[in-house]
């Protein structure tokens, strides 16, 4: 599978045939001794070479007094060193080749500048002699496939996971090897878990695009602070969707007090959350709420079935628990659409007092005779066709004198639907829970629990149904200034990229605005004009519905006297009139520079929506007027766009249409693009087009 | 404890000296064998007489061909036979004078209009003798206290509870025991499990009364789809919360989907769930989100230490799980303060790469030195002074080689801070579990699931802290008139109760309303005045910002006109002339009457934020101005009336003033009055006022 030069120093990290460990201990409860003696319990398969100068043997292996002692050169080596031995040993390690180091030693970037340039030497020895390094201060990893256990995580003193489809990578080591074992506990199957620490060379990217192409991993589930390389993690995620990996993260740092956490925590860039929010839905990769969330998606997805079009159907004993379901799937916005009237009808007959309508309450009727579990649960998926099923059967189906028929019935189901998703709730002994999974379910206990699953699975289906994320026809090349343009200039330079501003005149004489006034028809908007002054209604530079030719040009006198005392070193060039729009809804659309992901458009309603209720979508650019439109249909107050309150439809896809050139210039107009602001536009009733009554461009002061 | 008729009733029921079952069968397995085969089982301490007229005995006991035969009165009675011998039975027993019945049969209310017939006879045969019922449809009660197993669950065949300080009611039978048998599992301690089913007669209310006298239970569990006797539910609400029993509730029906379900399950009446959502609250009611977090709760709760003032201290050896528990708290509202600078910079000095701020990360360095946890401990607990305490150790605090020293340094925090609450979040073997546990802390693995639950002990803390719900001195008794009024009539009446409209004038004539405007200033607001029309802007019957008197004349003859057309039969009484307010925020207030908890206020920004965004406070009237000035500033879109953009500050006393006079009046009304509409209200700027532009009283038509 491997196929470059990364990813042959990733699999040296993760299957390598022989491992130096430099600071070993004959201790199998030190830093330096716990990842040998794990190798030795859990057979490792390659060489392991302790390297410790103090002694002849480690642990039962021969050991070696320095690297340059090593009898051939380890594709790996682990560092379990202090910070300065910690160097020399990785200048020792790349001279002989190796191919990858994981690197225990703390002390480094996380301890401030001095770190910081002890961990930027590291890196630089790496480079020179193209070897990969995992940390510093990294917690290690372990690959269950070949037993190579580089951690030195205590974690592992109760007990080894299965081996089994999921991989997890992690940034924080402590948050990793939680995740790790709660895993372990619940029995899942592991396929590795890495923890990448101070992120000096590899970052959790690396390994969710290694695991994308792991023949052993089939679910990747992550951990992380802040994402620092955009283009490498994209490209992970993009590798993962393609070879129908799903990916489940927890993404920390959702609210403000979480980010100033994450920011005394790590050097990592916390970065935008809403941005992150909306490019990991983009590649179809879930962001789990809890741990335990978390762990269920990735259990779930380890059954491997994606529906398209995702719906659930939900069999149940109890009426109780259909409604409690019913909420959750709402929540979620999962479809529970009712079963067809005639299946509805039949079950009626079957059994006069269920409610057939989905939840199918089967009522407890059914555990004094099980064939009816049979024939309601051939009507939920043959004519109800339910892509998911949840079937809540509670302590019954864990009861000992009704499981055994219970699974009779449920195992027909299961093979006659093989490409359904089955989740059964019931409360059963161990033994009795993985037989219900041998069988092909998987078994919660919590209800609201499993919906949440089930609708994670839907997503990672649209993803994967999707086919790969297409960047639309690029985007025209404009002629950006070398400073940020005037109003007018912003508007001219954005109508030639196919944006339309509402009419307007620029005009440098009291005369001439009312002149143009007059052509463009009362009333009228007057604002300041100056490349100078960004924030115009800040100093008053701003006249709303001017109504005649007098008060035009008192006006103008008025605009150019206000602008020269608030900003008197401005250079003023006149004043904007622009026809006074009524009768459209009010929309901010915008884009602006993500430090990690390059540029993001904004959409949202004006004013309140956006600055009190943070009512907007967001999106990487570019994106197609489809992608635009969806954007606008997302925001809670879209039925203002949609005819609301008696007014009329707003055009939307004209909006649409702006907000992906906008994109799409954004694109196209690298670095150099700090922002764009239309505020606002003015999206006009249906078939009248939309039109930006603000324009403010800004220009990166240090880009290239 | 019991005291009243209603209490020796329940009392009756739970602990019975001697109990009938009628039904009985030899065959344990069977519904009516399971009851007996569980009392033996339990020792239960009463007396136990099988009635069955085909044997002589019964599992070893003694049996009875049929009532009249028994040799005493039984205290309660256990009914599982087909519903026409079900009435026969009961009609027996009430003759006998038993107490109260247990009826496992089906086929009443739920089957439709016969079976509610006959589930109505039950009731009357029962309340001729001061009979208590639970059911029919139900699956029967258990206390652990007495063993006393009046339930036919399967859930039984995988174990009993062990007893203890946890109580269980819930409406839906499979629901309840699906509750009981996940706490079972997880070793909960139980004191009673209880399920009301059709609740012909009593009801989870009269179990949560029950619960909140009985010594045995300190925790209350609930499950509701639909609240039937609002009075007495809240009644047992207050005793509850009089007497420190914290109640945590389930209540199914939050979306229209999972409404649609509760109806097509029972008859129960799902109500209005934003109504109860506010109810609920007002009485410091949790209500769950899921199963496991109502467990959750539960569980900590039995802990018995609810904080007034809660805040969070996080001490975590993870500075992931730290952002993690930072993004959670946040998102419930359980403030996390900083720690004070000195205790943070004496934390540095002890180690200098912790980060101490709050969460404090104090790596996994403490788990070299672990008397590191005592002393960041005690700074936490000490110095940051935080009522709660979230610890997190996850795998290392399970760590054999770690977890003797961590338990001895916790002791030493618990026993110094008795009346904090002390959450763990560390992944051991059970019996390590146990021991911290016992040692005084709840443990969790998912700290995203302690943070809800710490965050609900701080609401019981509030609400036990708060003293009883206190009815504000009563609000006048209007005289409302026999049918609904025009819109000036119920200006005049709104005005006795003190509630202010905006300047306005009745005019019956164009030349009068010509005058009207001109005294009260322009421009005017023009609005058909008829009792028979109350959706005046629906027939075109408003005018706004009419601006001179020729403009309000022909406004006149337009809106008669107007009315006359699409209202033919409406009594027209001419036109209101109202000064049109600006500056002001439009706001709605309103009140109507809830079937089941009487007269709601409603208060909400105008226009899209309530018909869009349904951003609404609501609360049972009457109150006073602080809750009603709670409940204005509790809306997503507070901001605007608080200053936000630039605005001026609202007059939200003189709004605060007008809600609670609302609900005043509301309440002295009584079920006559249907509703009242203020909308809209215009708040305008702080000390100016609020004024009603708008005012529907609605008269219900079938009230006495």
């Amino acid at each position: 599978m491997p196929q470059t030069e990364a990813d042959a120093a990733l699999s040296a990290l993760l299957h390598p045939r022989s491992v130096a460990v430099v600071g070993a201990s004959d201790d199998p409860s030190r830093i330096g001794g716990r990842p040998i003696a794990a190798m030795l319990e859990r057979g490792f398969g390659g060489r392991i070479f302790p390297v410790n100068p103090k002694r002849p043997s480690i642990q039962g292996l021969p050991a070696f007094a320095g690297v340059a002692d090593l009898p051939e050169t380890p594709d790996a080596a682990i560092i379990a060193v202090p910070p300065a031995a910690a160097e020399a040993a990785l200048q020792d390690l790349a001279e002989r080749g190796t191919r990858a180091a994981i690197l225990f030693t703390a002390g480094f970037a996380e301890m401030g500048a001095e770190g910081a340039a002890a961990q930027a030497r590291l890196v630089a020895i790496a480079r020179r002699r193209g070897m990969r390094l995992l940390g510093p201060n990294s917690l290690g990893l372990l690959n269950t496939a070949n037993g190579f256990y580089g951690t030195f995580t205590s974690s592992l003193e109760r007990g080894y996971p299965v081996p089994g489809p999921i991989g997890i990578a992690s940034q924080s080591g402590a948050y990793g090897m939680h995740l790790f074992s709660m895993a372990r506990d619940l029995g899942m199957g592991l396929s590795c878990s890495i923890t990448t620490g101070n992120e000096a060379d590899l970052t959790v990217g690396d390994f969710i695009a290694w695991m994308a192409q792991d023949p052993n991993t089939e679910v990747i589930a992550a951990y992380s602070e802040g994402i620092r390389d955009g283009d490498r993690f994209l490209a992970a995620l993009e590798l993962a969707r393609r070879n129908r990996k799903p990916v489940v993260i927890m993404k920390v740092g959702r609210s403000a007090l979480g980010r100033a956490a994450a920011q005394s925590h790590t050097a990592s860039l916390a970065g935008d959350d809403a941005v992150t929010d909306a490019v990991l839905g983009e590649f179809g990769v879930v962001r789990a709420r809890t741990t335990e969330e978390l762990l269920d998606i990735a259990r779930l997805a380890t059954r491997k079935i994606y529906p398209v079009g995702n719906t659930l159907g939900v069999l149940t004993v109890s009426g109780g628990a259909g409604v409690l379901v019913s909420d959750a799937a709402d929540a979620a916005g999962l479809p529970m659409p009712p079963m067809p009237e005639a299946a509805q009808a039949a079950l009626h007959r079957d059994l006069p007092f269920c409610a057939p309508q989905n939840p199918v309450d089967c009522t407890a009727q059914v555990l004094n005779d099980l064939t009816l579990v049979g024939r309601f649960g051939e009507a939920l998926l043959g004519e109800g066709g339910y892509r998911s099923a949840l079937l809540f059967f509670t302590h019954a189906g864990g009861a000992p004198s009704i499981t055994p028929r219970l699974r009779e019935q449920l195992r027909t189901l299961r093979s006659r639907y093989p490409d359904r998703l089955m989740v059964l709730c019931v409360l059963a002994d161990p033994p009795q829970i993985r037989q219900f999974e041998d069988d092909g379910f998987a078994v919660f206990a919590d209800p609201s629990r499993a919906v949440a699953a089930i609708h994670a699975m839907g997503r990672f289906g649209e993803a994967f149904a999707a086919g790969p994320v297409q960047a639309p026809t690029p985007g025209p090349l404009l002629e950006w200034p070398d400073a940020t343009p005037s109003e007018a200039e912003a508007k001219r330079l954005l109508a030639s990229g196919g944006i339309v501003a509402a009419p307007e005149r620029a005009c440098a004489s009291a005369e001439e605005a009312a002149a143009a006034a007059a052509s463009l028809g009362f009333p009228v908007v007057l604002k300041i004009l100056s490349r100078d002054i960004l924030h115009k209604s800040e100093i008053g530079g701003v006249l709303l519905g001017v109504p005649d030719a007098a008060a035009v040009r008192d006006g103008f006198e008025l605009l150019m006297h206000r602008a020269a005392e608030a900003a008197p070193a401005a250079r003023l060039e006149g004043v904007l009139v622009a026809k006074q729009l009524s009768g459209g809804v009010e929309c901010i659309l915008g884009v602006h520079r993500d430090p990690v992901f390059g540029p993001v458009a904004l959409f949202g309603l004006g004013g309140i929506f956006v600055e009190v209720l943070r009512d907007v979508a967001l999106r990487r650019c570019p994106f197609g007027e489809a992608e635009a439109e969806a954007m606008i249909r997302s925001i809670r107050g879209a039925p203002l766009l949609q005819g609301a309150r008696g007014r009329p439809p707003a055009d939307i896809p004209a909006l649409a249409r702006m907000l992906s050139r906008l994109s799409l210039l954004a694109h196209a107009a690298g670095p150099r693009l700090a922002s764009i602001d239309l505020n606002p536009v003015f999206a006009m009733p249906a078939g009248e087009g939309a039109f930006a009554a603000d324009a403010v461009i800004e220009i990166a002061k240090d880009a290239p």
